[in-house]
C-alpha cells in the first residue's frame, strides 16, 4: 500500500534554478537540489522535460541555484513557480548577477547561491537529472535561515505545481471529513487553500484587494471547495 | 570562488537507507533522498560505492528509507552513520519489518518509511544514484517532525561522515578566530565538537561516563582542537 502522506516526510529546501545568458534567461522554483559527491563537489538538479528552463540548461550546459530564505516574498513563488518563461521574461526587473559560465543568478530573497557546469544528464522519465560540478558558490545573507518545503506547505500553505517531482494529486490524499461550518477556498492558479477554520476569518470578509499569499492571484479567482 | 559554507544552505532530511533480506541486511544514514518523478513516484538515493549497503542494493534491486524524527537517539546515528556493517550486524536488536521486496525497514525512531524497487542506477563518480520506484510507503508516527540536516548540525552538532556526498573537509571552511579562553574538544570517531563556550561547562568537568551525543564514543577518545 502506498500512503502518499508519507512522501511529505521527505525534507527539501526551495530554490530558484536558473539558466540562460545575458540576452535571455529563465528560472523555476525547485525543491530537488542535492549534493551527489563531495570530491569533486557535484550537485543534482531535477527538472521536468517540459520545463522551459530545461532547454536553457541543455543549451548552455550550466545552471545556478539561488537558496531562498524563510520569508521569501510570495511574488517570487508566483513568478518563478506558477508561471512559464514562455509567456514572459521572468528575469525582467529581478536583481541578477551573471556567473562564470554566463548563467543568471537571481539574488532576490536569496541567502546563498551555487553555480554548476553540467557534467552528466540522466533521463528519469518525465524529468531530467542534471549533474553539475560546482564552479562557484557564495553566501549572500548569513542571518536568515533557508526555507524548507515543509515551511512552504505548513506556513505558506503552498502546493507543488504539476511539473514538480513532488506533485501529489490531491485526490490521492485521504479525505479528512470535517463537520465544521467553516469553508475552504482554493486558488485556481496555484492550489493554495484558504481555510476559514484555521484563519479565523471568513473568506467573504477579506478585503477586495486581498491576493493569494502564495502566487498573488486576486481574490475573485478563488473557488469554494 | 567556492565558499563551502554556502553548501550548508542546501536542505536535507536524515534517513536510514536499508537493503538486504531476512538473513543479512544493512543500512546507513543518508541525507540525500529525494523524489525525482511524480508519475510514477520514483525516488533517488545516493550511495558511496564503498558503502556496504550499496552491495545489498545492487544484489536485491531494492531499498527502504526510514524517515528519522527530530529527537532521534544518538545511538541510531552512531550505529548506522559512523560504523560499517562489515564489522557487525547493524540490524541485530533493531525493530525491523520486511517489505514487499524483502528488504528490511528499520522502525526505530522512524516516523515514515518508503520502499523502492531500483529501476535505474547511475554512476556519478565516487557515488551511485539509485532510482527506485515506490512500491510501498506509510506513516509510522504523525505527531513528530522529520529531522533536517540543519537540526543535526545545529542542535546535535553532528558532521557528515567521510562517505557522505555532503562531507566537507573542515580545513576548507574559513577559520573563525576566537580570543576566548574556552576550549573545543573533538570526537575522534564522528568529528562532533564539544564547545565549552556554547555548553557553558568545561570539558574536564563532564562526568567520566559522558559519551559523544552523536555517536556514543567515550569521553577519553576526544582530543583538544
Amino acid at each position: 500500500m502506498i500512503d502518499f502522506e508519507a512522501l511529505f516526510k521527505v525534507s527539501y529546501g526551495l530554490y530558484i534554478v536558473s539558466s540562460g545568458n545575458k540576452n535571455k534567461g529563465n528560472g523555476f522554483i525547485s525543491n530537488t537540489i542535492f549534493q551527489v559527491t563531495s570530491e569533486p563537489a557535484r550537485f543534482s538538479a531535477c527538472c521536468n522535460k517540459n520545463n522551459y528552463t530545461a532547454q536553457f540548461i541543455q543549451k548552455t550546459g550550466a545552471f545556478s541555484v539561488s537558496v531562498l530564505h524563510k520569508d521569501t516574498s510570495p511574488d517570487i513563488f508566483g513568478r518563478f513557480g506558477y508561471n512559464s518563461g514562455k509567456d514572459f521574461n521572468k528575469m525582467e526587473g529581478m536583481q541578477v548577477k551573471f556567473g562564470e559560465t554566463g548563467v543568471p543568478i537571481v539574488l532576490n530573497d536569496a541567502i546563498a547561491f551555487l553555480e554548476c557546469r553540467v557534467v552528466q544528464t540522466f533521463d528519469v522519465g518525465t524529468h531530467l537529472l542534471f549533474i553539475g560540478e560546482l564552479v562557484q558558490s557564495g553566501i549572500l545573507d548569513d542571518t536568515l535561515e533557508p526555507i524548507t518545503y515543509l515551511d512552504y506547505r505548513q506556513v505558506k500553505k503552498g502546493v507543488a505545481p504539476k511539473n514538480a517531482p513532488t506533485y501529489v494529486d490531491q485526490s490521492k490524499l485521504e479525505k479528512k471529513v470535517s463537520g465544521s461550518a467553516f469553508k475552504k477556498f482554493k486558488c485556481t492558479a496555484c492550489g493554495y487553500i484558504y481555510d476559514e477554520a484555521k484563519e479565523g476569518k471568513t473568506f467573504a470578509n477579506l478585503p477586495d484587494d486581498w491576493v493569494c499569499p502564495v502566487c498573488g492571484t486576486p481574490k475573485e479567482d478563488f473557488i469554494e471547495v
